[in-house]
């Protein structure tokens, strides 16, 4: 059985996971604090994400992926501020020590880690349900961090990949849907374990956006928090949003069409900009290699209101994931 | 049932708990991210703790004090830093939304938060087993900081406060021991769910101070820590070392001092510091009322050895807590 101590050294602190001493790191791992020294003229972004087994993931799954959503899921916070990654704090519980599942877990964490360089400096281990919190911290140019606040009535709203897949997934790895091939298996599986933050997007697209959210709670509701931040309202036109091709093969047409607007969790970019950068955004999308479709107008009302191809009016059950 | 916005907005973006735009808070609770500016000159110093139910605290517990002592242990390292608080995040998981609970547990923070000047800037709640997750962040003059590594032989030893208390306090809470006046029970209470975090005398004891930790695992694991980070040994005199005088009302004196070595919970600073420096802390332990006594001096060693008034060593059964 490992200590507390040897797991932090044997599974937690190694080369690839764990902070070197940097200018901005001055200390990492095994004191009472981190201690980071933030460069002149950068701001720093930090968000917190809890993973709950049996609530956010199976308790079954393998612990790699575990490990790799934990800190894909808050990178993707950063990616919705335009802030670039640079270190993370992870408190776990967990009810033993089991060596294999913990190395395992800390490699599915380095992954991520050395991915988006975002290294280890600290956090909490202690015995309980499995509980897995973790906070990210990024930098962001001073005053250029993309916010809720900032759409007007009248800016585009945009939404980066295509929606629905993680919703898909959640009901393949909840066993409510079968019949995939081995290839929509890999794909369902690694849409759910492995959601890519967009932090490059966030980055590259950071100065033309008005505001900008993650897809974490789906679409209408994330959309909801945009307008009741920046104080106005928002019109979708659903023919245009990205529905993902893998619904459209399972699903009734508004079936997909309502797992893409309310599913969660596929932790795309949704952000508004003035209708002049759309170029910029396409050239952007072209040059990343993200797809990126223009969904609507922001308004000046104050509810997110959705229309067909023929302008009517279409409403949802629910607008997205609450955990209460 | 209140929902998931409704908790954040109602309980935890109360005014003296949820941070106000200030020149270091950009962004507070509410967006994907909250936003740091960090003064030029200082280092941003940030520790995590997790609470979890039955494991750190009676389930049953009064939520205002499971508040209080989740912010007030995670100070205690920014105080063994030398560090100044100035925001938290808070990641909480629960079995139900009860409003009364939530209001109460927020009650509980924004006692901490207010009397330490750190305040909320954002975090996570969802639904599961009951774990609270804090992370503090405080600033410190750059270079500053009181680590556990710089404690070379010849240092003197001290310890603030008096130990042994939360020990005691802990066998009440859980029952193992009885037949306390209302006064003592009110004592250890306190001495358990509101542990003082020793954030001024800190501050004031940072420029004295080779290297520092708080006493959460206990003395002897603690010091332990500091001799494995600094390349030292340790010899503590153990009549020298201040046991609580309620653990000697109850103990034998044996038990007493076992259990003030090793009980852990106190969130005393245990810290070294050159003998030059010895009266200059014995000078600011009167201006700060907060008992500092010597215990002991660092060695060429690596061990902690404890010696008792005749010089004879003696050894405790273990150091201190582990959680595996």
């Amino acid at each position: 059985m490992l200590s507390e101590f040897d797991i932090i050294r044997q599974c937690f602190d190694q080369k690839g996971l764990s902070a070197p001493e940097t200018e901005l790191v001055k200390t990492g791992i095994g004191d009472d604090c981190a201690l980071l020294s933030i460069p002149t003229g950068k701001e720093l972004a930090l968000s917190m994400d809890t993973l709950v087994a049996d609530v956010h993931f199976p308790s079954s799954a393998e612990p790699a992926l575990i490990g790799a959503r934990a800190l894909s899921v808050n990178l993707s916070d950063l990616a919705a501020t335009g802030a670039e990654p640079c270190v993370f704090t992870l408190g776990i519980t967990l009810p033993e020590a089991d060596p294999d599942w913990l190395m395992a877990f800390a490699g599915g964490l380095k992954s991520i880690a050395s991915r988006y360089n975002c290294a280890l400096i600290g956090g909490n281990i202690s015995r309980g349900p499995l509980v897995i919190t973790v906070q990210v911290h990024g930098l962001v140019e001073t005053g250029n961090a993309i916010l809720r606040n900032g759409a007007s009535p009248g800016d585009k709203i945009f939404v980066t990949g295509s929606l629905g897949q993680a919703g898909l997934a959640l009901k393949y790895i909840l066993g409510e849907l079968d019949g995939f091939n081995a290839e929509e298996e890999a794909l369902l599986h690694n849409a759910y374990f492995k959601p890519v933050p967009r932090i490059e997007a966030g980055l590259a697209l950071a100065p033309f956006v008005s505001a900008g959210i993650d897809v974490s709670d789906g679409l209408l509701a994330d959309l909801g928090h945009i307008c009741q931040s920046s104080g106005a309202g928002a019109q979708i036109t659903l023919p245009a949003v990205p529905v993902s091709a893998h619904l459209t093969h399972r699903l009734s047409e508004q079936e997909a069409l309502a797992m893409a607007m309310t599913a969660g969790d596929d932790y795309e970019l949704l952000f508004t900009a003035r209708p002049e950068h759309e170029q910029s955004i396409m050239a952007l999308s072209l040059q990343l290699d993200v797809p990126i479709h223009c969904i609507g107008t922001m308004t000046s009302g104050s509810q997110v209101i959705c229309k067909d191809a023929q302008g009517a009016e279409i409403s949802f059950e629910k607008d997205g994931y609450q955990h209460f």
